[in-house]
């Protein structure tokens, strides 16, 4: 008798392949379930592949729009990055994955999900975060943290043995294992052209992109995105090398490529600093840091993210115009920028115009800031002076 | 009979010329003080002018070495960045400079110090509160402040008129005005070779950087910074075109060029997450971010600012090792680090080994980490759910 | 001529009194303003002598409700308190009583406004900020810091005396000048009986009290701040001496009394951590304080405050429930607390049944939480220790 | 053979009694540790029970003194506050003890330590996070999260049946089995006269305390803080009942007596105000809120923690001074306060004495500060008013 059914994230890779076999001979049924969220895979052949492994069923899902738009634009929103330099790439595909993965599981009955995530990494806390928030009662089989499992299968060659017992067809080249998606890997081409175009926004997210050298233009999230992370990754934008501090404690090195999340980074930036009050701003870049350790840690369904998320989007009604920028060897160069939401008053700040600002005040407003400083070397200046 | 002695910041330009003379017609004695922080200029040729214009003093002051060593290396160590962007080179300038200004007009007997700064910028707050804090009885004049001054010269044609007529050598090329100082600007060579070598750094400041093409190396900290901006100016690292808030609270163009302050952001960043534990580095993060806006807005010498130069300084005890780096075509690539003070643990990470790390352990870990979540879903689902 | 119209907050005292007559001679047409925000006065005296002293017109504006509901109720949902103990009680009256005094000017065709705050304090900004905010284009005449005015009227005599000479009632007792307002000023009685009852909370503000002693309730927010205020202050709860930092950079001392404040300050905090997630409840916290320093330092009306408050507004969704305490002899007491949106859930956290709850996850939350302490002991121990 | 030795942190108590033979049952060799830290406790008698019971050694260790020096300073010093409202009486003991447990641990030879903390609170946490930074490689057994054990022992009536049956003397007036600790439990008798005097702090921590009713000082750190809790706890100090956030994400209620640590929480407070800078002030009032959040977490051994105590520390340098104040029916009031660091100065702030202070300067400083909104009211102010 089946232990029950469980929904497992599937690649179509050595990993979960097994995972699939292993789970059957558990005694569970099982259903696999594959995203689309931009990266390059055969699908056709990983459902088959499936199929023929003894999968229940197979859902192949296409998330490729709602993850630009309900998980990478609010990202662009917050100008998210963790820990000063990653861009979040993958740690904001999980939680969109796992979302997808509960609501299979919950409309086909299964009481179980499972993933092939390892026990040291962000993307199990990630993605079973997302689970539990979503589907308070679900249980989950992580087989990389289960004795049985990974006191079998110990390494790589393990896993081709059971593969080859089972069946189980071997991928002769394998591929680069653990960044699949569309938002960290792309091709690129050496000698290819100078991207000059501008990037209109709305909202705080893209609504536009226009390469003013071949005219080309992209108006919807998705082709938005797909075409900044190819231009992008063309030209080698937002590739990083960093040590970077995990959740569970540990610091890991990470390669990344983000070519289209850094390029609307620094558009987003430049218009957000355009449109947006100075202490607004201040208040809304600690949101942001907040935002991207929750994203980073697995907490995209929460009360607090929910909260933050919430109070980012109230900050961006005005952030709206378009940014000038050029992307070349690697390197997004902003031009320039204009919005009718401006808060960059040419006249009040040139200097050869008083207008209605008076220069005096800057006298007062100096001195009135002096008040506690003086006071300070007066009263306590000896004591500091001593260090 | 005298109005009293001033010391005037004189930069041997236009407009502190014809102050000088302004301020001699309304009756001070005046001290010209030039600083050298590393920007080019005549020195010479400045105490010449200044002394035919009627300075009863000169003072020309090489301030490089303690410029870099006591303002910039404490803003390598804090990552400072003002609104995610602008690293501050002039911010930091003008502590260094005012300072010095205030010790001479003590010296000197001076109950007056000057300066050139408009009336609606930045450097005038930086310059006054420096001058405030170090001595508190100090009377500043800013003549772009005053109206009798500011009204009389309206324009630059007015300042020529009057430098024409109180025979004051003008200038036939008239140089960039507002960015004079060594951390902003740079010559630069189009065909420059890649720089390819390491940055050792040390309790968080750069000791050592190497250039293994050439062989060359520099190991005092001018000597490290000029030969950053140099390398860094030719490849054109660190130009960016921005619109900044300013503290008088009005958004600001500036177009700013800081190579050598952009090669040392990223690699001490990148030091300081290879040695740093994961939440010392985000409290520390915060306090670099109020250091930031502390410096822009001119509170360098201020309890706060002391008060968080320790704290940060206190954190980069263990920030050492060396970075490999590459820098080319206006970009900075990080290759690797190594450091005696490391916190990376490949062995640890490594998912072929499990060493002391018990993957059960993250259940648990997640599993905790989920009750909130889940008895939120539970409790208050429903009214999340209509959000 | 007349110099043109200013609407002047009016208080019938003997400040603001000369101040009136003063602006006469200067030739402006004067319109006085009084606001009723619950302090105690007799408003028709008041409109009396400004008519009696050359009023032109005479407002007085009952703005007790929308002060209660406007500014306390979001200060309530904010926990606003400044420097860890004063409860804001001036700070939140000088918005509202300025916004209607703009209001006024505007519909009067007034270009200026007055007021007649000292040049040192918190409430000439606060008031000032707000006129600027909404109305940009007015002239605000501060007497005590127009030089003619202040050098003339050193002191209280010198007032007396100009008061006799233009034939300005003086006032024979002279009130306490500087906190009339209701939110800290409140009689007391001796062996007032201890009030025992309840607070209703619905979206982070009260709704309805209840005195389970004598029966009384009240639900509307005017009459529920009211009875608080006055129970509050016959039991001296809620005064405090203290030093505090202004915003023009002085220390100063209060002597503040908020007994109704003090009261929903306790009851609020209360629901609020019983009804709020943990995590939302540390950033709201963040923005409670931020909230704090700017009301108290007059930017109610700014773009960062609007932002805030409408963060603040959202959190408040579920805080909700019914708050037992009892008042007595200065102290609040909390007793008990209930709520439809409780996120506490005893079961879950007794210590006698299980219920989902697995203990032995607690211990890899542990071990998981001790592998970066352990690794930093490890690795950098012998530098720490050296500490 | 024996399985090894353990450490066991021991009550005397009936839970602990049980633990103790079940060690022994289970095959290990049992040191007990029995810490004082000022609870009331017949210390001997516990020291005979646990050698009755069978302890190889008995460890009873008096830790008052460091407690309060170590741990309970430091958090005076940080305005220590869980919550807006929780003293942290007993996070701060946890790390106090479980110090000296791994010290005898590893002075004994001992691989393993246990204490009786159960499976869903904070003090597991803390008790084991300090176990494993001080001594990594340390093995706990936390008999309430092993299922063996807590199987057995579903309820008092199970751990009275085994004591009765292995010989363990059950106490026939169960005491109040969680708040042992001197810093949360106190007695109090009705009646007890008001308490008028003074605390005087150097750095942050109180060095003297004088009652002038009877003239009775203490100025030891334990005479201090024993002497406040004793006075406090009379008088009804300090007791809270909230509901608050567990580490482990559930919310729990707890009745807290914090009589001391009130009284010197607002102590502090005041002189501390009275000496820091404002904006000083500020950022360490967020390390405090930081420091509150990792002590109750169970983080004091982190290099966070260690991190911010530092910071903190360095803040106290100049906060020194007397406090005059009262404490009568459950409340305290600050009357006064003096200090030679003294911030405060009377006369600039006085209202009758202009000083070096020109109040023009405060036009400047207000126009400066509207700039901002001015422009954004003009700018983006239809938006705003559509809100």
């Amino acid at each position: 008798m089946s232990k029950g059914t469980v929904v497992l994230a599937y690649s179509g890779g050595l990993d979960t392949s097994c995972i699939l076999v292993w789970l059957k001979e558990e005694g569970y049924d099982v259903i696999t379930y594959l995203a689309n969220i931009g990266q390059e895979e055969d699908f056709d052949a990983a459902k088959k592949k499936a199929e023929s492994l003894g999968a229940k069923k197979v859902f192949i899902e296409d998330l490729r729009a709602e993850f630009v738009e309900e998980f990478i634009w609010p990202s662009v929103q917050a100008n998210a990055i963790y820990e000063d330099r990653y861009l979040l790439g993958t740690s904001v595909a999980r939680p969109c994955i796992a979302r997808r993965q509960v609501q299979i599981a919950r409309q086909q009955g299964a009481q179980f999900v499972s993933h092939g995530a390892t026990g040291k990494g962000n993307d199990q806390v990630r993605f079973e975060l997302t689970c539990y928030a979503m589907y308070p009662e679900v249980k989950i089989i992580a087989p990389w943290r289960i004795p049985e499992f990974y006191n079998r299968f110990r390494g790589r060659k393990d896993l081709m043995e059971y593969a080859e017992k089972h069946g189980i067809p071997v991928p002769v080249t394998p591929k680069a294992p653990w960044s699949m998606d569309c938002c960290e890997v792309a091709m690129r081409l050496d000698g290819w052209p100078r991207l000059t175009g501008s990037i209109c926004i709305h909202t705080g997210v893209p609504v536009k992109v226009i390469n003013v050298k071949d005219g080309q233009s992209k108006d919807t999230p998705l082709g938005i995105f797909s075409y900044l992370n190819e231009i992008g990754g063309r030209h080698g934008v937002g590739r990083i090398d960093i040590v970077e501090n995990r959740f569970i404690g540990m610091k890991s090195r990470g390669i990344y490529e983000t070519p289209g999340g850094t390029i609307l980074y620094h558009a987003h930036l430049d218009i957000e600093t355009f449109t947006m009050d100075r202490e607004v701003r201040r208040i809304k870049q600690g949101l942001g840091i907040k935002f991207s350790e929750m994203v980073y840690n697995g907490f995209w369904y929460s009360p607090e993210c929910d909260f933050v998320r919430h109070c980012i989007d109230k900050s961006q009604e005005n952030v709206e115009g378009k940014v000038q920028l050029s992307v070349f060897k690697g390197q997004v160069y902003i031009l320039g920028r204009e919005s009718p939401r401006s808060l960059y008053n040419e006249e009040l700040v040139s200097m050869d115009v008083q207008g209605d600002y008076d220069p005096c005040d800057a006298s007062g407003f100096i001195k009135i800031n002096a008040v506690r400083l003086r006071e300070h070397h007066r009263l306590q200046g000896e004591a500091s002076s001593n260090r």
